[in-house]
């Protein structure tokens, strides 16, 4: 068995209040649940191949034409897709960030380059990866932004000027954007509009966190790269997205209403988390993601688990260390739960 | 999008009636799809990495150590997987057989050799391939017993000789087992026996048709080899099994009385629809599955579809030709309608 490295494990933790995993704290919306219940009297039949009605309904949301959209068993499975369509041979990955890009590079024998963010540059991307882009001898790029686990974001005139190298010099740029719906302005940060004529740019969205539907597996990718689109779609089977993530999510594109209440209510709680962990002492990062990352005692972790909280240790990343931590923002009642929490185990 | 070559595709026939799929015909079980629905409630959770509790389940049900298992998203996930595993630069395939196998090897940049099963043979497998194994570079072989899509089995001894030869060339041997279920007796004819102490078996089954459960994607595959499984699962992304497949999966393993019921069914009716398609005049091969496979008018096709019925066209397999069907069993009366309808359209 493959190790098990990254937060929300409740299934060997099934009692623990779990702050580990970074989705939507509105839970699943009853409209998605609805859609996909229902589909399952239909579960006899094979998925429909062309995801031709979720496909509709994402171009729609999306604004983007349905040729330049790809979807996938979640997004994780698209990394790995991705990975194996362009089989890099030596490719950039910043520490810290989410461990499936280094896995899938991996797992085809690529070598990882890692760009390291530092403590000191408070964890943000710096002007120096243009000389590497420059410089390097690459062929991939992930980039994650805002950053997992640390919510911050890129700056938007050096995430554009990485695009231009990147299509010039031909290397394929992956820019993970599954957490930008719980930013202040996403569309200041997202590069949806540099995708029109770029051949390398790619850009990662999920279901998963925006709708709180991380068990029935939606991602998606978007690229109006044809070479590479077709690349990508050969390494996958026809029937990756089962028929009850096809309708869940055609159903969870129209809950505008519910992400509107999703982002009002994470910036508000967002800022009172990280107001009560720093009042406490804590350095935490000015993560604008539905996540806060921060530095404690070594043992926090172990001491929360205790406790019945489960928090995410990010002592696992390269690029960080023990006392490293995530916590998702979640309702205020949650949030307040766990403030008191970490009070007890610190006395 | 890549080009749908399957049968099946209800979605752009959406009000046909559909002989192109080899669905269990008694429809998925209730117990099944009320554990799927359940699960939804659980649905913002990422699934079970571990799939703990319906690998536990699978490996009471098949006898077999849980360390032999890998879960997949369809056995058409493991296909990949495994492929993208093994990289191999040549492989064997039969034709006619699945097309998924060349299309995940072809994916690889992988030289796809076939073993043409002749008409003459009657779409048998025939020791020749020994030779081949023994001679050619090859890397992998992949088999399919029995056979879709004509239905026919392997010979077990001939089959256990091409155990033994891949064995000992380090040649990996697939055998999907997919639609052994169906076979009057697949303890005969699985080689689940042969697993112990080999390095290059995988066994591949699903269960799509087993528990009419497609549109849910879930397969299995079962292997020794330890070297094998790592790699296949470094391939895959950790959550590649949804929730409410793992959850339907679990349940489903307790359906033994309709598994039996289905049999029972289909030994009778494929005997009944064989018996009618040759009183027409067709040549039916003696299918050993949940299938027929037979020869006909080049336009039966088409005439049928006019007529709101849907048959797999299978001139599009490698080594057969137009006039080439497969038609699924079904019911009684769906299995009548059917024959009804092809009379009609020969008048």
């Amino acid at each position: 068995m493959k190790e098990y490295i990254h937060g929300g494990d409740i299934y060997r933790h099934p009692d623990v209040l779990d702050y580990s995993a970074n989705i939507n704290p509105l839970g699943t919306p009853p409209g998605v649940i609805r859609a996909a219940k229902d589909s399952m009297e239909r579960v006899c039949h094979y998925p429909d191949a062309c995801q031709e009605k979720l496909k509709q309904a994402l171009a729609e949301y999306e604004q983007v034409p349905v040729e330049w959209l790809i979807c996938g068993n979640g997004a994780a499975e698209l990394i790995f897709a991705l990975v194996q369509a362009v089989k890099p041979k030596r490719a950039l990955v910043l520490a810290p960030t989410f461990a499936e890009y280094a896995q899938a590079l991996e797992a085809v024998g690529c070598e990882v380059n890692r760009e390291i963010l530092k403590k000191e540059d408070g964890f943000t991307l710096q002007d120096r990866i243009l000389d590497r882009l420059q410089k390097e001898d690459l062929q991939m790029v992930f980039l994650c932004n805002p950053n997992n686990p640390t919510g911050i974001l890129m700056d938007p005139k050096l995430l554009r000027k990485i695009v231009t190298l990147c299509e010039k010099r031909q290397i394929y740029l992956v820019v993970d954007e599954c957490f930008l719906d719980f930013v202040p302005e996403p569309e200041v940060h997202t590069l949806k509009g540099e995708l029109k004529g770029k051949k390398y740019l790619f850009l990662l969205k999920a279901f998963t966190k925006r709708y709180a539907m991380a068990g029935l597996r939606l991602g998606y990718g978007i690229t109006s790269g044809e070479t590479l689109m077709t690349q990508i779609e050969a390494q996958l089977q026809p029937w990756n997205v089962s028929t009850p993530a096809q309708e869940a999510g055609t159903a969870a594109l129209r809950e505008t209403a519910y992400v509107e209440k999703a982002r009002t209510l994470i910036f508000q709680e967002r800022q009172f988390l990280r107001e009560g962990l720093m009042k406490m002492g804590y350095p935490v990062l000015d993560s604008q993601a539905n996540y806060l990352f921060f530095e404690g005692e070594p043992d926090l972790y172990e001491k929360l688990l205790q406790e019945g909280v489960m928090i995410r240790d990010c002592s696992n990343y390269p690029g960080l260390w023990k006392g490293c931590y995530r916590i998702a923002v979640k309702l205020h009642t949650e949030n307040e739960q766990l403030l008191e929490k970490i009070r007890k185990v610190r006395r």
